[in-house]
């Protein structure tokens, strides 16, 4: 595999610091002080530790940095206004002064997203934490981009709604973050992705304009989507009115294994062109099917409080994989990803909700469709098994690092032509660097998006860290030849940058085009999908 | 009613002028005729017989110009192009030159989107007319812009296709010009409008570039939605991937008459409620449900051919209102919309389709929420009525204008909690002016699109056409400040491109800037969408 994606992070001038001694902020930014604190009352810190708190996401790169007593490059400074005259004040300031802005919602991205490779200013939008009331009419509701998403859901379910939107970080991450990174939640099957939830958009553009988008239906251009999943180049998100739902009526699980996952992929096309939409399909592959825990339920409803992180270690699929997968084998992938042969069994859970009595008949439309396919019946253990432990995935991956291993995940959308070729094209450049596993999971009816597992180990840090990046490379360059997307729901940043430009090809003129009409002057997050 | 909404049309400098005297083409446009030649192989016209044809569209503001033996302002040439390239040369001319550049897909706009107010060349797009094979795995085809509607739709039906787009106009539009209107089909609710069909389009913008916008889900900013709905002011578009799904299996038709129009559009938001999504969904408020022919179906499918024009005028519901609204009772519509207050009955038309077995169930399901609230079971015969009918009304507006009266229609789209007001305001508004039906159709989970027909009556010729201004000027104020949108899927070109600035407030400059950045020299359709 001597070619690979471009990836946007390396090569790119930028690396780690040492966490024990940061640079210092930047002049430009100290000498800006007093007048980012006149902004926002005060609310501005230049401190070591929320520096330090402030330039790490969840890419696994910055928890392989941490190990060593690294960091990703910190912000300089960091603000938290309130109000949008406060925001349109600090991009005023920040074209005046030439400095970086970074909008922030919670930190949970996966691709550096809010990296500060520039330095400058973190702008925390979590206080834009308002819920208004729900709209039972309209069924809408107008919401802060600094709430947090369990917090919404909570509150939301407490009046009888959902926003139908259940992403795996959903204890981490705020509307804001959902709306930059173009978000999809475990159920977006039946709900949509977060872009299908919006309304109408509150933004502060890097011109310090504020626009707010004309609501859904309406004439002439569609403004909207164009700053959803613009991660922060183009403007800072301030609140949306987002569609909710009543809580479902009725929920169906269903678990069925195939005799390989081309069966299991058919079985979710077919639903899918019957017009069932199940709000749950996930299909498990091979390891995936054999890794994953086959336990009973342990309880029937998601927990109210994030999973512990006390013993998460100790119980679920990472920890079993772990421990039948020692560090010696996955010195030696390729080998342990031909086991791959004899595991063929591929598991899929369904969940239908809504109307009791529909879901049922969903289902039982489903089944029919996966019987005709030779699956197994499993009955509704695994889906109930699943929704128990539905984001304890998000707190496990620092114990991964810790125990001397690599891991991260790869989600890739293919229309269904392109599926098993995205998928075994991957599996194989993969394999030499890292141990996969992969389920399939967000369907449509053109497609579904596959997430990739990859957990590999190496020699010292500077091999690990050096074999992280040749599986990435490998990995994104097989999924883009074979006709996947670089991306389903996990954004851009700086780790798909430049896979994301490549595959743009000449689009990416637009897309430059709009960042420098919306940000005139490049403060706004800079370096980030590929936008200087 | 004092106040209006802003017409784009009205006092811009532009007008009507003699159609057996078109003035001579601009000198600038003469000029350049060997080079436009050049580009295009000859294909390029300064007659006036062409000019007569392109200078108008199905605009009735055009018809009462018509009759007065005048036309809108008309192109100085048509040209022809048939590849991307030429239409590069085209737009690469335009700028080097100052021509103002009006793309042009089959001319049945009912806004003045195509009106050369500025003079200019006519891009007519009709030559990219190529249907690719249909990719039966992904369920798309790929289709030049100038391909017409019925063309499409029926070469993919003798292939076991549909496309699902059904605008009355479809006979006489192209897929470019559904794009660049933001188009919806009679059988929206179940297929989408022509934004939610589209997985990729292609454009020569106006800098001259090519973009083949990603196609979804993708990451990033998704730049399709700024494109689709530009009415030519950005980009002229020469193709499209367009989403196909099979020829439905089953059709069930159901017709059901309310006790008021509050009760049928509450019937149809709990249906959508439900989560049933029938393909056709048509509320007429009481005198359009008076005036629709209430007689026995005429066909079960759709003709093959366009209706013909001969007899068109001698039956249907619009000649029946002929006769009984007199030229003189329209004369006194106010009179005439109070007689509202004795008809009451509201009738309903939904059709399912797709799987036979599940139409069937929806129609059940949807026919208990329609007795709760008191409807009267029709049958199957107003849906087969309606669908033998159902292109009828795009040839018939020519013959009401020929008999002395005017007559528009209005489309507003609206949420739920506004639609009953927008149609009570929009009624009392426009009722000093003309006779007034309404039908309420396109609906989706979060509210639906409001059709209404004026019919209208004056004095001489400069009378009506100053009480066609002073009903639009007082139905869309009435629309906008009920809390409509001013449009659903008609589009805005002149006539609402005051009202849709207005209605983007601040959001405004946003669009400016995208005409700025995407036509640097504003050569693309000038003047439409409110954009100079």
């Amino acid at each position: 595999m001597s070619t690979g994606a471009r990836l946007g992070g390396l090569g790119s001038g930028w690396g780690s610091v040492p966490a024990a001694a940061l640079p210092p902020p930047r002049p430009a930014v100290v000498a800006a002080k007093a007048a980012l604190s006149a902004v926002v009352d005060g609310r501005v810190s230049f401190s070591d530790f929320d520096r330090l708190s402030y330039a790490r996401d969840l890419w696994p790169l910055a928890l392989l940095w941490i190990r060593q007593g690294r960091v990703p490059p910190p912000p300089d400074a960091i603000v938290w206004p309130s109000t949008e005259p406060q925001v349109s004040k600090l991009i005023a300031l920040a074209r005046q002064q030439k400095l970086a802005l970074i909008p922030y919602g919670a930190g949970s991205g996966v691709c550096g997203g809010t990296w500060a490779i520039h330095g400058g200013v973190t702008l925390d939008l979590k206080r834009f934490d308002t819920i208004g009331p729900v709209d039972p009419v309209r069924r809408c509701v107008d919401v802060g981009a600094g709430v947090m998403g369990e917090t919404l859901e909570r509150k939301l379910n407490a009046r009888g709604w959902t926003l139908g939107h259940f992403p795996s970080s959903i204890y981490t991450s705020s509307v804001g973050g959902w709306i930059a990174a173009r978000s999809a939640g475990q159920l977006s099957s039946r709900y949509g992705k977060i872009e299908d939830m919006v309304l109408s958009l509150r933004a502060v553009l890097g011109t310090g304009e504020l626009l707010v988008t004309p609501e859904r239906p309406f004439s002439g251009p569609d403004l909207a989507p164009l700053l959803i999943g613009s991660e922060g180049t183009l403007c800072a998100f301030t609140g949306a009115r987002l569609r909710v739902c009543p809580l479902p009526e009725g929920r169906v699980f269903h678990g069925f294994e195939f005799g390989s996952v081309a069966a299991g992929l058919e079985a979710i096309r077919l639903v899918f062109r019957e017009g069932l939409r199940p709000a749950v399909v996930r299909l498990y592959d091979p390891f995936d099917t054999a890794f994953v825990g086959k336990g009973k339920p342990t309880g029937h409803r998601a927990p109210a409080t994030p999973p512990a992180k006390k013993g998460a270690l100790s119980r679920g699929f990472l920890p079993m994989m772990l421990r039948q997968v020692t560090k010696q084998t996955l010195g030696r992938p390729k080998a342990m990803n031909q086991l791959q042969r004899v595991f063929k069994k591929s598991r899929l859970i369904l969940m239908f909700e809504g109307d009791a009595k529909r879901a049922e008949a969903e289902d039982r439309a489903a089944t029919i469709i996966c019987r005709k396919l030779g699956a197994d019946d499993l009955g509704e253990a695994p889906g109930r098994a699943w929704l128990a432990k539905r984001y304890d995935v998000s707190y496990k991956m620092s114990g991964l690092i810790d125990a001397g291993t690599f891991a991260d995940t790869m989600e890739i959308a293919a229309p269904w032509e392109h599926v098993l070729e995205v998928y075994e094209r991957v599996h194989a450049a993969a394999s030499p660097y890292a141990f996969v596993l992969c389920h399939f999971s967000h369907a449509y009816a053109d497609g579904c998006s596959l997430y990739f597992s990859f957990v590999g180990s190496g020699g010292d840090e500077a091999e690990i860290e050096a074999r992280y990046h040749q599986l990435w490379r490998a990995a994104l360059a097989a999924a883009v030849s074979a006709g996947g997307n670089v991306s389903h729901h996990h954004g851009v940043g700086l780790l798909k940058a430049g896979a994301m430009q490549d595959a743009l090809g000449e689009a990416r003129h637009a897309l430059a085009g709009l960042k420098s009409l919306f940000d005139p002057d490049g403060v706004m997050n800079p370096g980030k999908l590929g936008l200087s």
